[in-house]
């Protein structure tokens, strides 16, 4: 069943210019795709008569849908309201139900309606008027030739009360949808082109309505299956059916599945098996005992940290030899693992970690260049440390310091919870 | 003088699902407006051949300069490369610096180049190849019939780090611009209406070539004038006199300009002031030890900070006393107080500064809602707490924590500097 084609556009300079980011059309297009409209294309047009005329009439001829926000507002420089009247070539009339619902507002904040307010509701005629719940512009619904046009206000929190009440149930009454099934695979530890070459044949006999997509971001790999047909029961069986194939040709990599995180994965772990975790931190400076606590409930078992900038305070605080230290240097493997040893035992947790290196931009040298990290994992039975060769970039050196240290954490966890990674 | 045009195709199923939101786009076209490239429309398309071409081919009849992102990944649903390709009609072939570049990672990393990514060294032949610093896809540049065409991959940071190192400064190469002057004043501790309403008639009597925007953030305000004219000199002295007159309005709120952030402010004072300064944190959780260590260079004033998640360990690392506990709690003045107090005696540090609070979204009562936050500095002279009643949300909460606690410290460290807040 062929699917039915959206389109959204944008109106409006300040995205143009980047002064705000449009999420909009990301929380629009993904209520669409979970009733099964695919999103064919966005754009974002500035404030003018000739680039909305414009985008509209190159919507119109591939999409049934054309979903519009912004431009609504009482100014002169919002200009979707007479684009409209102009594209489907028909006036502007008062519209008693909009004039109504503003009216109802103004006397709820106790206002005069101004001469401005009202014009708001003057709507083109050929267009049905969509309540706006939160604000003074009305949305507007066009059905012409088969398609459906949508105007609905740029702010937010109006054009989401409006899709939701109303734009999206009218749409499921207008057209036939089909079943989408989404599942997300996360990996890590694992390129983007190795994972392709172990999967390739799996890959290459999925079934047709089912699409893979590689979907790389810092330090992960997500795989997206999205399953199209009638019948949704059907749907997951079919995708669950291909991840039972897919799950053993890449075990050692999966951390998790859709809305997942290393961080959240490791808590669930920690909480399943009642082990507490304290982190020692030198180049990442609270970037891991951030990442931990950034979870609700994260001290159920995240006991605390140090963050050990000083060399002195790795003798001090962890425990971390000063002949170690002036033998191989804060970025060694000695010294981190003292750390995590240090730390798990000063504060008395089951698992400590450490990280230490070079986050750059400066302080690297010939033999440790910047980008250079140790990663430690330390329990009651064993103690493993790892080395980085990362980037200039200090923040992404911490991010993926952070999220190896944290994979190392997850897999002694998924080990001793007694599955093989 | 008119602008120079640009248009952004971002390429990507996943944006157009709603899977990501396409903060790319955003950030390129606001790199682009700094130096006074218009971009007049953004497009987002699906990873389809037909698509793109048609994107790229209207693209090409409105701007100078098309810039994308995404679909340069080495899989089969990667589709960006093939399709300039095709559109400038010309073959690929390997290009041996690309190949050198993408070797060059995997050497530093220690893996076997696989046949995928050194797929991803052929490249367009009537491309110039781009260095991706960050990645192993190349980006392309295409300059076409007085037309640049600049392909870049989609992850942010990839894209970023080409953008800044060579797509911007190469631009500035190709087309003349007009000269533009940014001035950002940042502003903490006072709402956008209130700063409105202090600097209203200083606004009104702007020369017509300077604009002023108000850009809103997480506990801050930023003012920006934008000069725009021909000679750039003349710019920045006519931003500096308007300065000279907006300044003395809002003097206490300024904590600094242009890409000036707090923690970087507090660094650059500690520094001058050769002070060393530490942090004992409960609910922040490394957040504002993270904020410091994010300045390079931060190792010559930040000793180290202890992340005191458990009360038990309030009492040992940093010697609340269990009777401050008991009687008064955890999220208390008295307990941030000893906890400050702590962090600086224990490290040995000039000042201390702490945070202890409810960053939700559980864990709140009555007398201590969700959102209630202590926050303290100590030095050797004085100790000052302070009350935050915050959000219900936990990662704005520890951000603006952190915010607070770092301009407790910055307006400290201005008394002792002599200049009145």
């Amino acid at each position: 069943m062929d699917h039915v084609r959206a389109e959204i556009i944008s109106v409006g300079d300040e995205i143009l210019y980047g002064q705000i980011v449009d999420t909009n059309s990301q929380w629009i297009s993904r209520e669409l795709d979970q009733i099964g409209i695919k999103t064919v294309r966005k754009t974002t047009v500035s404030d003018s008569e000739e680039d909305i005329l414009n985008a509209l009439e190159q919507a119109t001829a591939r999409a049934q849908i054309i979903l519009m926000t912004g431009g609504l507002g009482p100014t002169s420089d919002d200009l979707t309201k007479p684009c409209l009247a102009k594209y489907f070539n028909c006036g502007l009339a008062l519209n008693p139900q909009a004039l109504a619902e503003v009216q109802r507002i103004f006397d709820k904040i106790g206002h005069e309606l101004t001469e401005t307010n009202r014009q708001q509701a003057f709507l083109p005629t050929k267009c049905q008027h969509v309540t706006n719940r939160a604000g003074t512009a009305p949305g507007m619904w066009f059905y012409e030739d088969g398609k459906v046009y949508v105007s609905m206000p740029g702010v937010p929190h109006e054009m989401k009360i409006m899709m939701t009440e109303q734009v999206m149930p009218k749409l499921k009454t207008v057209y036939k949808m089909p079943a989408i099934y989404h599942k997300i695979v996360r990996t890590i530890g694992i390129g983007e082109s190795w994972l392709s070459d172990k999967i390739k044949p799996w890959e290459e006999q999925l079934p047709n309505h089912i699409k893979l997509a590689y979907l790389p971001g810092l330090g992960e790999v997500r795989l997206r299956l999205t399953a199209i047909g009638e019948n949704m029961a059907a749907l997951k069986k079919d995708v669950q059916d291909q991840l039972d194939k897919l799950l053993p040709l890449i075990k050692p990599y999966i951390y998790g599945f859709d809305n997942d995180s290393v961080p959240k994965i490791v808590g669930d772990l920690l909480r399943k098996q009642k082990l507490t975790i304290a982190a020692a931190e030198s180049c990442t400076g609270g970037t891991v005992a951030q990442a931990i606590t950034s979870i609700a409930g994260s001290s159920d078992y995240f006991l605390g940290g140090v963050v050990a900038y000083h060399n002195a305070l790795k003798e001090s605080l962890l425990g971390v030899s000063p002949d170690t230290l002036n033998r191989h240097g804060a970025v060694s493997e000695q010294t981190v693992l003292e750390m995590a040893e240090g730390i798990k035992s000063r504060l008395g947790a089951d698992i400590g970690i450490a990280t230490s290196g070079i986050a750059g931009p400066g302080g690297g040298s010939p033999e440790k260049p910047v980008g250079t990290v140790w990663i430690a994992y330390a329990d009651e039975n064993k103690a493993v440390a790892k080395k980085l060769s990362l980037y200039k970039d200090r923040d992404i050196n911490n991010r993926l310091t952070t999220q190896r240290v944290l994979n190392l954490v997850r897999q002694s966890l998924v080990e001793m919870d007694g599955e093989k990674v």
